[in-house]
């Protein structure tokens, strides 16, 4: 069969088009593992053209930017995401370098920022100016973990209870629960399991080490395994829902920044006032004050409890699109506490960051710009040791909110000419 | 002067990186201003290449994905974000059509969605069909805003209050900071400002409509004119920060759930048993069941303020990429509450959108494949009346979170094999 | 009848304990309104008695300390509460004199606590003393509204909206809600109805004008009557709570903190350094610094909207049992946010009271302790004009709960000699 | 000297108003032991008096209800609270018996509510004739701990991850500080410490068992203790304060929520659906809609981590007051989670305390009317095993707050006549 009969069958309906990469690599090219690739490369162009027929239109970016994100692991082949018909582009801007002193990360840094948000770039470039006239940018990865949790049933509080003791103990059930988990993982381990009850439900929030990748669709599976382990022994258990939110996955929550997701990060540079004078034209007080007055003062009378910062999610967008996250997690990675402090005749300025959740492995992070991205920054693919990567990754997009913010604050303190006023007020005249 | 020289000067760090567009533009075409665009291209180019030299590595993706963002108003080049060096692409898939009953969006809807996230494509399918055999969803923008709020000082609260009640009283005052705020303006108008006392200072919470625009910066700086009419009545003012948090932008708040920023959105599908049945498997009741226990309960106990949904962010993200959405605000625009409850024989699934922030024109919003996407869904650029475009994709994406939401909740009931033992239960056997 | 044969039935059973009052004011004293304060002591003896027989115990205490609560209206008699025994006593001190600088509480005031922590009391007497020393401290009643949420359901979320928007626009439909809302009132006016949609779903927050009584029981039947009215007009609508949790009461919410209940109270005490220095062993900078690390940043990390201040509520407790208000609505009037600054020399520190709720008259407020407590600082029963004593009270409780955070923040920074070190750090050594 | 001098020079002001008991205890009885008591009574009497003067007016019900709260341990004598002038009384009601299968609590409980709330005790009859009508109410205590989180800083966030990591591993810094902290107990163990990292600081909250004590005043000096040893090991630990707001003590918070503090409670009740119909005139069906709608739906809008429920304070405030808990705790003791659900022709009602505060022994539990509150419910005092009694008064709270939110929610349903339409909804018909 030829590719122009496909294109036929499919334009006449009679080829659907969640079948069209399917349909073009078996009838077309006979299975051919070298050209599943090629096949979807053409079902994106005859869908696209369809749906320019339908709409009358010409989407030319659309095709041209066609980025191919398919697999072929052994004879198995995947579309990346279904009903492709080509790619999204968001410009792409360079910023750096910046000197980080991380663990993961050390030595100066180019960022990639896939935003169209204006003045991001040259702002970034301000607070990485204060970043290098201080010696560079501590940073760490205090914790690191990707969670799941099942919601699951018990006929009553009391058995709940039962359950969750039991597997508080850390005894016998919990290894059983824990080798399951583990079972099909080559790096995955698994760290804890943590009962939250309500009513007669439990919800298991576990907690595991992904390596280089995310690691939610291992989490899942995975902690969908021991729960089968746990139903042997307590048959009366019922799963209710992979999730019942207490991940908690794609939504701001109080329980990712209290007890982490992915990695938390802290940050801190120790910067002379004389380079915050420099370049922002403002004294450092001002920064530990405004830092007060709109990031948490503020913050908590609009009612948050992750946003303690001024603008940290640009940046983390801008380094999600451009390194292939996942990103809809930018909603709770960007959960952001900035410190702003002086000691003695230095600003300490830094973030915590409880809840990143990130990758160089898997998902969008394997292909196209986002595996150039990651080039840029030298963190693409598994790290030696496994972590590392992902961790370097983390550890780089905590420098960069922390220059953000610092340029934000300091330069709303500049903008309404604080300096003079607070210099008095911070030094008691 | 030739681009090779400019080129040659750049890599020899002459030209410093943030002037490269201005320099090429002025130095190699004179400032013609039709060569605006092609002066950014090479300016990319070249940097990506200097980019390509430091780290030793070719970036050819970046390079082809490059997208012209530049604007050229009057004789005022920008250059759209600063320091470019070509493109981020995220594949896109299509998805639909799905019928929507709104006021702003009727008819059949394909959507593009930008994503790397498997299976959102093909569970936005699912949902759609739900919707189409329930003969569509109706979707209607409740309200509609963008908000500033400006930090102010006092000398004390007795001050700060005088000057709240000053503007909550609506008189002259107020219509001054009206008039002064909407000066500039072809279509923002001042909706509201509302005062937020903490001690001696006041949030001061600017309403604006804003068009089609999401209307960011003309908020920030419309209501920056209005405060300086009110310093002039009450020069003890002082300025603190062009926003104390409470906005709020770029963070999840409850003040943006509970007074709405952006658009707020109601949807709703009446969907007869039998059509849950056939395409999930499931019994409605158990839909409504788990959407208790998980988006409400689970998410009260998670501790969040906006995120009583299973996965919104997803689609939101998605369609933010597509589009040209400032993606930071992903993270308050997917605040949501799901609703599900039964009606007779028949399940009303809807959901409550509060604060979601989109644009059709400004921003990313006009160019490239984010156009394109726009023009897919007939919604890019102003609408006729203004605001009109970015309802309807504001009715659009309602309609596809909740379809979203709808086939997750179910498929996950589904998997779960409640259907049986919850009938049972709903029916009160 | 004799009370003993009233008595004799009761201890058999053939009078049902709810009943006794009304059985021996019918029985034994013929309705003799001048009689039905006894017959309810008579019942709370009887039924005491009962209960010691039953568990073979003796409680002098609740006797002894037994209240007369009861009042006659016309020949409408009221217990009080149902089924009293005595009255449970707490230890009462009294700490002052204060000096406050209010609009409605002018002068030095002595203030009764009714607690059993131990320190409360000499706590709030060093707090005093930093004011006192200071000149007094200003308070201001900022808001003050009592506020009813009802919930109401429609067929779909248009019609909702169609209602929202017809009550917001505060034409005609709005005036016959506020006729109907103060038809029965001497005191109380509606200031407001906000409506809130969710979904098919409406909260109208009623906010009213309540004088000197805390004013829940009138606003639920006002806001009950209006809505009468409303169904006039919308007969699709359909009442579905009193209440749907949005007024809050008796929950600490965001939406009492953002937009207030009872009164919202701001105060602050103008305090040289020298001052703190002599009472608390400290440099006022030291409080400024816990202020934001504890109050803010460690609130924050814990997770409250509410609680930003280090214990307010041991004050408010002390206080609303004191004065016989409604001790449940401890929950949410112990919501404050702590203010400390510098300001040259002197420390500012004040409080903001978002909302606290309280009453000179109605409830426990007029008979017993109660009353005298509130002699103790002239604001009991009504005020001339209405409104004012309970204006007065809440200034006060502002002045102690402002005394004694900057008590427990200034002893527990001097605790851990924090002084010398934060010196240096303030002025840049 | 007499009485009579040393209240002359008093009134003449030679005497402190804060010195008074502990003058007329060395001038008038000479240090005797026994007279403690009496020197406390004529105190209080004279500073009244004083007060009398002052304010010229009669406090008769102030003087009446003295009580005697003072303790004389070994020669150390204690006066309660500084500054007695007397008592506060609240009107004391009885309710009951309801039937508890608790595991501390078993069997028919008459309750004691101090409350100047009408219908509270009313309310609770009817709640409890539905749990007694249902065989009883299921209680369990699933956690038990009280909590202190000291605020320790130290130079960099690099040292503050080093301690955590060191007190997270569980060994022989963790053994020390355990055995410090458990030095001077008999009851108290050191369950756990956990450290929450913010930047260079730590919140380190201890986790204690503390038997029938509420247990704050010896996790203060016991986690104190411990912090001396950590300070031994890392001299460069600084202590910022005995407390970071991460305990949370008398602060609503969502850390206490999800972790727990005090006791963690369960209770359900299991009622048929003709037990509903008979008592409140409504199908059960409609309990569990008005809990989804108002307890979750309407909470979650309001903005709140911890009043998933009616008005639960309610109960919790009456009993605190009456069994002499520390008052200010209500703010978070009255956090709840209110769980309605069919099962069959079953109504499965209960609820989650997860933060419930209480003691049986210390504080105000020990004399006058909470002492004989407490001896009402056979829970006075320190129980045996240690912690019994006050896991008993756990559970007989826990059991009243159910039946207060059950008779709320069911009577608020029958109010507005959901009755009929909504058997019909539920049924699908």
């Amino acid at each position: 069969m030829e590719l122009s009969d496909v294109r036929k069958e499919f334009l006449e309906g009679k080829v659907k088009s969640r079948e069209l990469e399917l349909v073009i690599w078996e009838k077309v090219f006979e299975k051919n593992p070298d050209k599943w690739s090629e096949a979807n490369s053409h079902a994106a162009s005859i869908r696209l053209e369809e749906l320019e027929n339908k709409t009358n239109r010409k989407f030319e970016g659309i095709r041209k930017n066609y980025v191919d994100n398919t697999t072929m692991r052994g004879d198995v082949p995947t579309t990346g995401i279904e009903q492709k018909v080509g790619g999204a582009v968001v410009p792409l801007g360079i910023v750096g370098p910046v000197k980080i002193n991380g663990k993961h990360a050390k030595g100066d840094f180019y960022l990639p920022l896939a935003t169209n948000e204006a003045a991001l770039v040259a702002g970034l470039n301000r607070g990485f100016k204060a970043i290098n006239d201080s010696g560079g940018i501590k940073t760490i990865v205090v914790k690191d973990h990707m969670t799941r949790a099942p919601l699951i049933e018990l006929p009553d509080p009391e058995k709940a209870r039962g359950i969750a003791n039991d597997i508080e103990k850390k005894g016998e059930l919990f290894q059983k629960m824990k080798k399951a988990a583990e079972f099909e993982s080559r790096v995955s381990k698994l760290l804890d399991i943590q009962p939250f009850q309500i009513g007669r439900r439990l919800h298991l929030r576990f907690y595991f080490q992904t390596g280089d990748s995310m690691g939610m669709n291992s989490a899942t599976k995975y902690s969908s395994n021991a729960i089968k382990v746990l139903k042997e022994k307590y048959p009366e258990v019922k799963m209710k829902s992979l999730t019942g939110n207490l991940c908690t996955d794609k939504k701001a929550s109080h329980i990712n920044v209290l007890l982490g997701r992915g990695k938390s990060i802290e940050t801190y540079i120790v910067i002379p006032r004389e380079t915050i004078k420099n370049i922002f034209k403002v004294e450092p007080e001002c920064v530990v004050e405004l830092n007060h007055l709109k990031n948490y003062q503020g913050s908590s009378l609009a009612g948050t409890l992750s946003g303690f910062n001024a603008n940290v999610a640009n940046t983390i967008a801008a380094m999600f699109i451009a390194t292939g996250q996942d990103c809809a997690q930018i909603t709770e990675s960007s959960s952001c506490f900035v410190h702003a402090e002086m000691d003695g005749d230095n600003l300490i300025f830094g973030v915590t960051l409880p809840c990143l959740e990130i990758a160089t492995v898997g998902g969008g992070t394997g292909f196209g710009t986002a595996r150039e991205c990651l080039e840029i920054m030298e963190c693409h693919g598994p790290g030696d040791p496994p972590g590392s990567n992902a961790r370097k990754l983390a550890e780089i997009i905590g420098a960069a909110v922390t220059a953000q913010d610092l340029n934000l604050i300091a330069t709303e303190a500049h903008a309404h000419e604080l300096a003079e006023s607070h210099i008095k007020l911070a030094r008691g005249k």
